[in-house]
């Protein structure tokens, strides 16, 4: 017995060890907080949708149908004049850090393993040394921004964070390219893939059967392989589970809603698709009209989620997507660069319909029903207005933010600012695909497809382009669809936007392309 | 124009690709398969439980409250005399291969890194080069025993298989260490860990608040970090979750529950500590026994669902533990090697306190209610039997089975069997915690914890210590506590045993400790 006391009093100390944890703190003074949800399309265009963002209702809303949208249309505000980059990653990254692009640097896309540059080769034109490793929360990797990320101030502040579908914002195996490591406590279905190699549960969402990495498949749905289930339906069954969890948790919850839906390749949502065939679409649009309408039935899903479990009162939902919608033939059907009519050309150009969304903002008690606004905002700015609808003041981030709240104007819709300049900045050139051909060069140019940087303040809009050196200068509020370039009418104004772009520029210490001949820094000039 | 044709046919490739994919089978002609829970509870002994598994109610059955055992007795069939190893690992890699310890080899249980033999130093011994990475699914990985899972093979055959809790069937970073890579669609919280942390989601049940890998900690269930809410209730949540996905997919499951209770390091769950406490017992066997009924309450829990849904006329339940109850004290509170009375010892020991297990199966149409069966029975018999009763033929496995199906006692509770012999081979020392001090090793000595082999026929059990080159012999019948060791009285039954038990572990290609000091392998022997 004397053996068992001793061995009792040496074994002790391996059992009895605890542990001291401070438990995520949920600050009570906060239970008043909203939940929130942005829903974020991928590529939708401005006139992606029946509800009319034109001052008109054109043949493109008549085409589409959305309904959901339309609902929420009713409920809430829509902005007429809400920008995102020309293309997918840069405009993600300023979302979840606030930081213009010109700023955090990730000018361009990011392909999924890392260090690999995406950009496009340009006549004439070397790329700068950009971030195409993408968004990281932790310092010192290359060719990444160091930022403090949305989702993580939110959850320090008592959120419950869901991150449901594309993410996209740094490349593997960096630690931006899971979001779990960017603030979210759960994370559905994203990683470094940008668009998906299949929508079809019965194409295991393009995973091989059997283990191991499929390029830009889908991952974590394995539930939904093999059965007919489209991914849009599979990422909202995930995110009804997830607010579910939000529930238990008895939290409020920030859900970033970031459909994969509606980047190429386009496969036929057989919920809708039938339809839009007998409405006389090719088999190429008819897909893409099922995978908008797919896409809004998620929406039209969570706010029915909503409204079950009586959260509806409390939550605000955010619609955006981040570029402009794609307009190349194929995988669109039609004609080229007509997809987001009247705007010009469509995702990778500087022009409206690369940068111009659907947005709607629906904040109950706050926004008015029905309502439209014509505020330009830009994607960064949703980082604090998101932060102020969630209450939270005096946040630290380690980066600089260059979005401005938009929440004065979803108080006040009446409210406007026309001395704000809207910057955007892209030393590189899209691609997208791995073939090209001098042909599209041509077109790109005119569609505004390449390394370009631009303004906007009040209704006047600048792009330069540093491939063609050229200076194009549009008056948006009677020339929606940029056909008149105003330089020599307006030289005066071209200047002066010319030298507020580089100082703002300047200001965001962006990089510039250089002229491969000269090795000279190419910065946005003009001669009258 | 005719520039956006060329562009077209020569993109086009880039997004046409298309897929094949044979989706995951769900055999039509197997609609009718049951679906079936594995209920296996971590160190259970077989007193643990108010069900009377011993031939008259004892004293520690009427510590414990175990009322869902309770109405699972009630409705199907308790085997008294079912047997596993007496640690972790082995029982597990049994059960989910088939195969007996002396042939997969992993004969104790196995770290959380690889390369980590666990045998606690035994004197003049030289332990085997066992397995101590544990199972794989793919050859050639050192130290591993390669074996075909049988979640694979329910899989294949059209289940959904569903892993929740405690895996600890090999070292990370094998293959083997992630469920998922054993067969299963769908792993809630295990890997290579094999006593938990911490229960409580108070303590994020051990992780750290900061990211990475805290030994020991649950992973997975970040939902739960913060909460009020006990590790068997967290696991039981996210298994309704994955029986939720079951219903979904309309598929049989196999749900693997697999709890960390009632493994140390013990803490008080608040549900029903407090009145074992009131009962009289002290802080350590009340939350001992608290630990027991809240794994009790996730067995009713799942009962319930299954009512609630239909799908208990059609599901098996199978109660297993993987060894005897631990009997340190500490953790244990009261007197030590008393925790398993009638049976003496428990975990790590040979004697029947180590290694007999409270069993129980209802199946429906089939067991029949309320009834006792003392067919001996072992571990690795499970995987034929479910194999069986999932109505799968002609399976193929890379590894040679060793289990015998039980289906024959379920559907005729009358059948028995005496002439089969069982046995258990650890050529190993079992290590918990790392402090040990030489009055344990005497203590150990006299309760069958150390290195050795045995065989149990019809009621007759021999053991052979390697350390102590002692046979014992023992009639289970008379003697269930192991006191009287008939050597002596029965020489010849002795030398029988001796010899058909090393015919077997020959037949198993065993391997066996060596003699430290003259570098002869030791074998079980006996001289009259």
């Amino acid at each position: 017995m004397k053996s068992l006391i001793l061995f009792a009093a040496i074994t002790i100390f391996s059992f009895t060890e605890t542990i001291s944890f401070k438990a995520q703190a949920q600050n009570p003074e906060k239970q008043s907080q909203p939940n929130i949800i942005l829903f974020m399309v991928d590529d939708m265009g401005w006139q992606d949708t029946s509800v009319p963002f034109y001052k008109e209702t054109t043949e493109l809303n008549k085409k589409y149908h959305t309904p959901n949208m339309e609902r929420l249309a009713k409920m809430g505000v829509k902005f007429t004049q809400a920008y995102a980059t020309s293309v997918c990653t840069p405009s993600r990254v300023s979302l979840q850090t606030g930081m213009n692009a010109a700023r955090h640097k990730v000018t361009n896309w990011t392909a999924y393993n890392e260090n690999q540059p995406t950009d496009e080769p340009y006549p004439g034109i070397k790329f700068p040394s950009w971030n195409y490793n993408g968004l990281s929360p932790v310092p010192d990797t290359p060719n990444t921004v160091y930022a403090t990320p949305i989702a993580e101030i939110l959850r320090e502040n008592g959120y419950y964070t869901i991150h449901v579908g594309k993410s996209h914002m740094a490349s593997y195996p960096t630690l931006g390219a899971d979001p779990r490591n960017l603030g979210y406590d759960l994370n559905i279905a994203g990683n470094a893939v940008g668009g998906p190699k299949s929508y079809l549960g019965t194409e295991n969402f393009g995973n091989q059967v059997k283990g191991g990495y499929t390029p830009a498949a889908i991952p974590g749905l394995e539930l939904y392989h093999g059965k007919d289930v489209f991914l849009s339906e599979a990422l909202t069954l995930e995110a009804k589970k997830a607010l579910d969890n939000a529930r238990f948790l008895q939290k409020p919850f920030y859900l970033y809603m970031a459909h994969y839906a509606v980047h190429a390749q386009y496969k036929p949502d057989m919920r809708f698709y039938q339809k839009y065939l007998d409405e006389g679409l090719g088999k190429q649009e008819a897909e893409y009209a099922a995978l908008l309408q797919g896409m809004d039935k998620s929406l039209g899903d969570l706010m029915d989620y909503l409204e079950k479990y009586n959260l509806a009162k409390n939550t605000i939902i955010m619609f955006m997507s981040d570029n402009g919608g794609l307009t190349l033939v194929p995988p669109r059907g039609g004609k080229a660069f007509t997809h987001n009519l009247p705007l010009k050309s469509g995702k990778g150009s500087t022009y409206e319909g690369g940068i111009r969304e659907p947005m709607m903002v629906y904040w109950p008690g706050v926004t008015k029903a029905n309502s439209t606004n014509n505020q330009t905002i830009i994607i960064e700015d949703f980082f604090p207005t998101i932060l102020e609808m969630a209450d939270i003041k005096n946040y630290k981030t380690v980066q600089k933010i260059d979005g401005k709240s938009f929440a004065p104007y979803l108080r006040n819709n009446a409210l406007r600012d026309s001395s704000r300049a809207l910057i955007w900045h892209f030393p590189n050139n899209w691609q997208e695909g791995s073939q090209r051909s001098k042909e599209y060069k041509i077109v790109s140019e005119t569609e505004g497809i390449g390394p370009s940087s631009a303004i906007r303040l009040g209704d006047w809009k600048l792009i330069y382009f540093y491939g063609l050196r050229k200076t194009e200068l549009y008056d948006l509020k009677n020339d929606i669809g940029e056909h008149h370039n105003l330089v020599t009418e307006f030289p005066k104004k071209a200047m002066e936007l010319t030298q507020l772009l580089n100082k703002k520029l300047e200001e965001e210490k962006a990089q510039f392309p250089t002229d491969k001949t000269t090795g000279k820094i190419l910065k946005p000039i003009f001669k009258p």
